[in-house]
């Protein structure tokens, strides 16, 4: 073993001696998937600026999003058109702004800031934006494991019959970080679920929905159609955007939601705006035109990162597939690959593969209040860096997380 | 008189009988108007896709604005771009989210939604939007008179020294709906405000700061330089947008601020988004370039408005420059004319033109709770309709404003 760290040590410093910058952090498309997108500007998709039932798209006016748009996420999501609301730029916001209308005005109970202590269930590892939402609002967070079919939804159903916990929030297809989309099975236990709190909301960040890397892909569930078998539709608010079909940096967001969800939101929205941005609603319609056109755009997406994917977790096999103290997600889609270090090894990797020049999300910030119990998980983005600064980065952490490993051995 | 209301209803009879469908209700730009910016969807404007400093304008980043855009409206506002931020579409919900944020996390102290009843105090006449806002959050509004200066800054001091008295909020330059800009005298008064509450805060909504009529036109002072002066520049929250500069479906909007508070909101905003739409942020830098470049180009807004608020103003002069009961403003720029009828008139003649085919806005609708004390007040939005149309829709308001008069005396 003292000739094992020896060599890992020896390799390490040279990687050390290349002053690197390679990033692996976040979940950004490669200047390559960008230029995909890049027909979205054409002025021919706006031609007239007029949306297909006749809406002057630049003056003032519709509030929940233009006709196509709408039509465009009722396919992608499999809900009727009058239950999607369009959006601006951003599906975090959409989160945001509605979890705030929960603390200031409630779901159907008195106000969430009213009631005392609350809490929301945290599905783990995790997006650490969702927990940065709840964290700023003061809501308490609950680690609920999650296995390759999805949360522990027996912990789930234990929990719930606190009325003071409040809701959820999970990414259920490709799911950040670890890849995995609930089964069936536990899609039907979040649709029959009961808990005490009647203004109990589960936040179903649908990012990764047709976001598949292959034609092997996992299949998607539509809640809500889950849902309405048991009447539990009221329980879920549906967020997905197209950060990461056109541009992150300019793309629209949606809500599908009840009925009666959509009915309070919009009681919100009328007062918050007159409306989003209409030019950009159709420019997304008429480039991506229907859920065959997103198919198709997603294929394009998939031909330049499934090779990324491909590349780590060869890499990772290739150091690992034989020491059963590491193990990593294969996902079918989505922007993330999971790995688990041994425990008390996360955070000496993260630190190790910095001094070398490679970025990595904080370890722990996959977990609520930047906290792994285990110190085990790191997120793996592999989209952004080209495919052969992915090979050197992933290399790289290889070597760091054994040394880790081995460090914490000795 | 007898003879004088047969003759009104003779013609106000024939009126009806045309059955016209006018609106000057909202203050939407005009299809003339909304071709002047149709430049900025020319793709050439954002050709490379990077802003100036060099950053990737279709990824993930910049939280406040690219560096054009914040610079275009420091030139603007006369503030340094550091205490500029740039948002989505609509200033409106800039002011909503900031309110929320008060309401749910403060201003300074606890958070206003925990400090009992609090009241904004409103100068009226006033923008119904921001009376919604208030309304909403279940702040009480208070009215406070204006005239040709701004609002009475005595009854403004004598209402802060009430410490749950939190806000005031306002249009400074070109009011809606009256069209006056606050004297000097009235910004000095303003800037040296002494509030009991130490969290009370201005929203300076200067949503026609540069909106022109014609060259004699009002002056812009910038509030955050009076105020500096009395070290009171926390208790203002500046917005802007280019709604009313470009197009009101897809503009930016913008906050101008104290480096405190550019800082709290920051730091809300780093758990709402990752960045706002930056690829409209480029569009409207490239294409009104500096503050020299939005000058030129609201001369061409001003050349196709001026002559329809000259169309209203004289029609109203033409029928009632003779009789004291009505009165009117006559602004040097922004989107409204306020005319004031006979007390008890107001909503009689919103509804008589009504019913003639010429829809107002609300009678009522520029005063908090859209409640009128003397029923008097009507906003006149002048630059939709086409000017034949316009010339029409003041005409049938001028009999129907004389009718309900005589109804009145009758």
């Amino acid at each position: 073993m003292a000739d094992r760290i020896t060599e890992l040590r020896e390799r390490y410093d040279y990687y050390k001696s290349l002053n690197l910058s390679l990033n692996m952090a976040r979940g950004k498309p490669g200047a390559d998937q960008l230029a995909l997108s890049d027909g979205i500007i054409d002025p021919a998709l706006i031609e007239g600026f007029r949306s297909e039932d006749g809406t002057e798209i630049r003056n003032y006016g519709v509030l929940d999003g233009i006709t196509e748009c709408k039509r465009l996420y009722s396919e992608i999501l499999q809900v009727k058109p009058e239950n999607i609301i369009v959006f601006g730029n951003a599906s975090l916001t959409v989160m945001y702004d509605y979890i705030a209308q929960c603390m200031i005005f409630g779901s159907g109970d008195k106000p969430w800031s009213q009631q005392g202590k609350i809490k929301f269930l945290c599905p783990v590892p995790g997006y650490d934006r969702h927990f940065s939402i709840l964290e700023h609002f003061g809501i308490e967070m609950i680690n609920i494991p999650t296995d390759s079919e999805g949360p522990d939804m027996d912990l789930v159903d234990e929990y719930i019959k606190d009325p003071s916990v409040k809701g959820l929030i999970c990414v259920p297809m490709y799911a950040n970080p670890t890849g995995i989309t609930f089964s069936e099975r536990v899609i039907e236990r979040f649709a029959s679920i009961k808990p005490a709190a009647n203004d109990f909301r589960v936040i179903w960040d649908n990012a990764y929905c047709v976001h598949h890397l292959s034609d092997d892909c996992d299949k998607f569930y539509n809640i809500f159609e889950y849902a309405e078998k048991y009447g539990t539709q009221d329980h879920f608010i549906e967020v997905a955007s197209t950060s990461k079909i056109t541009y992150p940096g300019a793309g629209i967001a949606v809500m599908a939601a009840s009925d009666k969800n959509i009915e309070s939101v919009k009681k919100r929205m009328t007062v918050q705006t007159i409306g989003y941005d209409k030019i950009n609603q159709l420019r997304h319609a008429a480039f991506l035109k229907n859920r065959d056109g997103v198919t198709a755009h997603m294929k394009k997406h998939a031909a330049l990162i499934k090779p990324k994917f491909d590349a780590v977790i060869k890499a990772l096999s290739d150091s690992f597939s034989d020491d059963g103290d590491f193990s990593w997600t294969e996902p079918k889609g989505g922007y993330f690959i999971s790995l688990n270090v041994p425990e008390g090894c996360a955070k000496r990797t993260v630190e190790l593969c910095k001094e070398a020049g490679v970025t990595l999300t904080g370890a722990g910030a996959t977990f609520p209040y930047k906290n792994d119990p285990f110190d085990s998980n790191i997120r793996i983005a592999p989209t952004f860096p080209s495919l052969d600064e992915l090979k050197l980065a992933t290399e790289i952490l290889c070597v760091c997380a054994e040394i880790a490993k081995l460090e914490k051995n000795n």
